[in-house]
């Protein structure tokens, strides 16, 4: 019979999604070049020329058996070293290819990790604001997710709240630096802080805690933030990353999952993955995919224009009067909206064309999500709009 | 915590997997060529020629921003039209693109078949012999598995014990037609019977019971069988297939879902499993092979070499005295172990270099798999050792 549980998920609505389908009404109805879209997390720079270059090569370099036969379940060992090899040039880390374990992007990593390191039952907590699939991510565990609010001066964490929460049912917290929707990066004093923190409390309850940090936006980090790595500060962590962002790859659901050599039962972590992917019916990953960010490990895309989008929008939205805590990566920003009410501030907008999600869709009311993963000549048009816009608001208040 | 659940999983001996350990450990010791390795389903002609062309040319003619990125959960749509023509071309059937889900091979179809039209606790039927992995992806959903007998004689239904074992608990079945590891293609005669129970079962327990037809294999028929699509024979049908086989394709993790449009609630069904997919974190699968795969679904590997290595080992292995049901399809078969106890048989083939795989794995003692993906020359090679075995057995005997 057709399944309750997922049936209901249907009639959820996802805002995101809402928004992004608004926006592409809007535009068959006046245009594509009217619709200031900002809704969607959709790399808007191809993967580099050096992928196809080398999906090409791998084809006639390879014997096409080899290319596309089954590998390991835990992902082709020449390419986990590759990747390992590469993690451990740039965070100083001691990974052998056996902690790692190529995963159907970041969402297939997290799938895995969350389900490695917790029981059905027990707690995980994630910051706010946060990603809206940690829910179904974490209900698929059978997980409980508890949310630590958001310090919104700042989007570092909110350690008294953190502390609060932290009780002998939480196995797992789930954190993501550069975040979306923020674009926040951890600090390293935040970082420590966490580390020792979570050191405590696995002593006093008697069991680890694992820090599961969902990284797809690693690689998209600003001038002049600091690059912290947050397996460097806290032993039991898993680090789960994806292709998606970095090399602009997001429909090849490429990524991988990998655990900290000094964590508790590190090599035991790695290879219960596959026994995972063996009752979730997700074995493995395409091989020419592994083959091929294997050997691109080390490259980008050309990012710079996230950065380039991001110092526009925001010094004019602050010179508009919006409030912003700068976002040190990603391409994502979480301004505070106009008004308290988030969802009715982005349905003001979008009597602009402006197409902002609003931060209850991440557990962060009175903020917005912007997304300027969009043509550099986009967010130029787009100025006007929320000049405009805040020029309502201001209308409002006089 | 480290999963318990997990963790216990790499306890429980995989047979296949150790048997094919053994053989490459004693390859490495007396050489390949002495070695008679028939322990994997692993396909052992080339993705036909056109394959790598149609990658090289969709990265040609594509911009590289749309052939990797996101397309919807469900798969491209253009991808899905393209198979669902073919399907309904070739089986007279009527699926709409959106009866359609792309997912992670076989593997990945069935593990969201299982989860769309049941619930955690309900029973699904497998018939012996059956897949390993049938296993771990009826647990993974929370079912409880309950197996069907095997009529040994033709490894066809058996339709006493089937009738036994429907109850109300019961919300799915699941078959496997070319099978693994009989080679037995399920007649016409067997699914006219099959749906007709199940109608009988449907009106009497008051709700619809699924079939889940798993067809890695259906390209893997030969000469003089009769191809029979089972979703052709009752509505209420879900197809699972995988291009690992028949594009020899296992290592890119690409295949789909196909639900019959005659089945109830069947929009329905194929909408929820982008649901589950957020629950599995199995969002998708590559949009290059997605691309690759439509446009290559009419095509096949030289699927040839398997008929003619089962001609040669069929008709060998009957003359060496051996009993076997003539395989249908696929690569497989699966005569009667030359004693009682299918373990020690083949362990004693070992002592001959000929690896192959104990009926018990299947859930059928008293015979072995004989998967014959392998170059025609070890074929040839291995058959005095068949003969050798069947005569230590038939000394004994004397």
């Amino acid at each position: 019979m057709l399944s309750k549980r997922y049936a209901d998920m249907l009639s959820e609505k996802d805002i995101i999604f809402e928004i992004a389908g608004m926006a592409k009404r809007r535009a068959r109805e006046i245009g594509e070049e009217h619709v200031y879209n900002f809704s969607l997390g959709n790399p808007s720079v191809p993967a580099p020329e050096a992928v196809n270059q080398t999906i090409h090569t791998i084809l006639n370099d390879t014997p096409t058996l080899q290319i596309h036969s089954y590998g390991p379940s835990a992902g082709l060992p020449q390419v986990r070293e590759q990747l390992a090899r590469s993690l451990n040039r740039r965070f100083g880390m001691d990974y052998q290819p056996e902690h790692l374990f190529m995963a159907s992007g970041a969402a297939g990593a997290l799938g895995h990790a969350l389900r490695a390191v917790t029981e059905p039952g027990d707690e995980i907590i994630v910051f706010a604001p946060y990603f809206p699939e940690y829910r179904p991510y974490t209900q698929g565990a059978g997980l409980r997710l508890s949310v630590v609010p958001a310090d919104v001066d700042s989007f570092q964490i909110n350690f008294r709240a953190l502390e609060e929460r932290l009780n002998p049912a939480v196995t797992a917290l789930l954190i993501n630096s550069p975040n979306n929707p923020s674009g926040i990066v951890l600090s390293s004093a935040t970082l420590t802080q966490l580390a020792a923190l979570l050191e405590e409390k696995q002593r006093q309850f008697g069991h680890p805690i694992y820090l599961i940090s969902d990284e797809p936006y690693r690689e998209l980090l600003f001038t002049g933030t600091e690059e912290t790595y947050p397996a460097r500060f806290y032993h039991n962590t898993i680090t789960c990353y994806s292709f998606s962002k970095s090399l602009s790859l997001p429909g090849e659901r490429i990524g991988y999952l990998a655990v900290n050599p000094k964590a508790e039962q590190a090599m035991t972590i790695a290879e219960v993955c596959p026994q995972i992917s063996r009752t979730i019916g997700c074995n493995g990953t395409s091989t020419l995919m592994q083959l091929t960010v294997g050997r691109c490990a080390d490259l980008t895309s050309q990012l710079e224009i996230y950065e380039r989008n991001k110092d526009r929008l925001f010094s004019a939205l602050t010179e508009y009067g919006f409030s912003c805590v700068e976002p040190g990566g990603s391409f994502y920003m979480f301004p505070r909206s106009l008004e308290p009410d988030d969802v009715a501030f982005c349905k003001k907008a979008t009597e602009l064309d402006l197409f902002l999600v609003p931060g209850t869709a991440f557990g962060c009311p009175g903020h917005f999500r912007l997304a300027y993963c969009v043509p550099e000549e986009r967010v130029v048009a787009a100025l006007p709009r929320f000049k405009q816009l805040a020029e309502r608001y201001q209308r409002q208040k006089d």
